[in-house]
């Protein structure tokens, strides 16, 4: 990571110069004024909140793990602080909840850079701020290996209003929001360039920052977790392969998943064709576009139209539908074929 | 832990032989059933449930690095599933709230013997049985260094009795609960050791116990919030000196801390005079104790005299009192001296 302009007196410090006590302390800094419902913030052995009224406490826990779901050559501190909190709020939006909180676990290499501590936690705050979010809390400690940073976030949602992924029926719609395949292109690049930088081409650059900096479907996941059309959802954290497989197997049906109509970005198209891959089942294929799929039944589908005029530029497609013949098929073309399988964890290479 | 690899399905198969997939159906096996105001467990993109009623959301988070706060050299992976969820009760314990839930985040090396990651879950949710705390969900991801062990536990506290490190007064006096000094002892016996056994000598073998297997006073820190004799508490960590400065520093006084009267067990004792180190300033700087140390005013000592006849068993010591002088004392034989550093997170070793 880059070592940024450091506070006086801390330039080049690293994490173990520094010391635990002082990060903490530099985190808490920046931390806003908490809202009304926190009765006891960061510092004390727990934070203590208000529950949500008349709603539901949603808890998701994720973590990114350097040299797994990050490449510190290519992927800037205050980026990852973003991605870490984006992942989290991410499957919130797709239980339909509205988040409220989060704790943050810090694993810190000795030798990192105390200014990308910084940088990491303003990446964080910002989506927070952004989102509604608040920091109450979290633990910092040391790492003999990669960086580790695990994010619990906490939302709300109104008990009929559960978006679980085992709603689904066959003959429901299939619809996805934003763009599939732009993280996967993004990475691609970023693999072969192991740069800090931006490629020229502006629409692959857009992919780029999509692997950066996802945007999770906060808004979306509100007005779905309100709106009560959607009957199932789940977030593309693996892929739309793998968020399509979720919904079946929890729901006990299958999918046909039509790849024509696949919102795949045209930056992520040049990308995968000029790696002698198949868009498409790259697209299907390639993880962390952060995206949500929802199964929306055919009679909810006037209700659910009024959840796309409100999203505010976010795009949502109809990419298939659910079927009671349990296979999951992707269709290009008026030619079927199985859907991909989803991106593994157990690599040891981003 | 051992590294083999054998195929799947077999006694000698790793995390990567299993995959993700299969770890986390065999977790979600384990997982008894949840109780009813679990509204969505395992499974799903986040956990869906009721707040507690009346009660305020009490948060706190703890992460376990190999290499840093355990040695699988002298640790069993039951032990240490144990001890990650503990440690975070110990937290819920330390503000007066009696746990509900957690999650879990698992960041596993390709290498390690899927058994080991059983018996990891094993003892974290015999532990979560015993105190009733529900495994709502986590998640499991692979790790180019050192397991981590990360888990977020939320319990409940009624408002008026939520316990902060801030409400100590001068004159209060400080009690702990059980003994300090038996991890920090039992830990010193494991580095010279570094085997999974135990000690001949039986009182230094409960100090190993107490180090693998902290017992997070869960019962105290309910009837401590249910009584509301104490006015401030913290849970024993990082040591009893980083306990008596957090309490000192929030509340913004000082304290005498009386040495003859600390709870050295005998075994802790002896082990410190063996390895020529003063048995008091040993304990009183050695972390992993998870005991509470709790404030209470003089004229609510009968009522917490009330709490030390239900602790079942868990002796409680008055070992001081808080000051209006801001200086932290030692007090040994009427001599009196600084009080010791606190244990520091960044080294590399256990």
């Amino acid at each position: 990571m880059t070592d940024t302009t450091a506070p006086p007196g801390t330039a080049g410090a690293t994490v173990a110069d520094v010391g635990e006590a002082t990060l903490i302390a530099r985190i808490r800094e920046r931390v806003p004024p908490a809202p009304d419902w926190v009765v006891t913030g960061p510092g004390d052995d727990a934070a203590v909140v208000e529950p949500p009224r008349g709603a539901l406490d949603v808890v998701t826990t994720d973590t990114l793990v350097e040299g797994l779901h990050f490449d510190s050559s290519f992927v800037a501190p205050n980026d990852l602080g973003h991605k870490a909190l984006a992942v989290n709020l991410s499957d919130l939006a797709a239980m339909g909840a509205v988040p409220r909180l989060a704790v943050l676990s810090l694993v810190l290499p000795p030798a990192l850079p105390a200014a990308d501590v910084d940088a990491l936690v303003e990446g964080l705050l910002a989506l927070a701020g952004h989102t509604g979010t608040a920091l109450v809390g979290g633990n910092i400690t040391g790492s003999p290996g990669p960086l580790v940073i695990g994010v619990t976030a906490i939302g709300a949602v109104r008990r009929r209003r559960v978006l679980t992924r085992a709603g689904g029926r066959p003959g429901d719609e299939l619809w996805v929001t934003g763009a599939v395949g732009a993280a996967a292109a993004g990475l691609g690049w970023l693999r072969q360039a192991a740069s800090l930088g931006t490629p020229d081409d502006p629409e692959l650059a857009a992919c780029v920052a999509r692997y950066r900096r996802p945007d999770p479907r906060v808004r979306v996941g509100m007005l779905l977790g309100r709106n009560r059309t959607a009957c199932a959802g789940v977030d593309l954290s693996d892929g739309l392969a793998d968020g399509v497989r979720q919904i079946c197997s929890a729901s006990g049906v299958g999918a046909v998943i039509d790849g024509d109509a696949l919102p795949v970005p045209p930056g992520a198209r040049r990308w995968f064709a000029g790696a002698g891959v198949d868009p498409v089942e790259a697209a299907v294929a390639g993880g962390d576009d952060y995206e949500l799929l929802v199964a929306v039944p055919r009679a909810a589908r006037r209700g659910f139209r009024a959840i796309r005029r409100l999203t505010h530029g976010v795009p949502m497609t109809r990419i298939g539908e659910l079927t009671r013949a349990p296979e999951l098929v992707l269709r290009t073309g008026g030619d079927d074929r199985p859907l991909p399988a989803a991106w593994a964890h157990f690599g040891t290479a981003p």
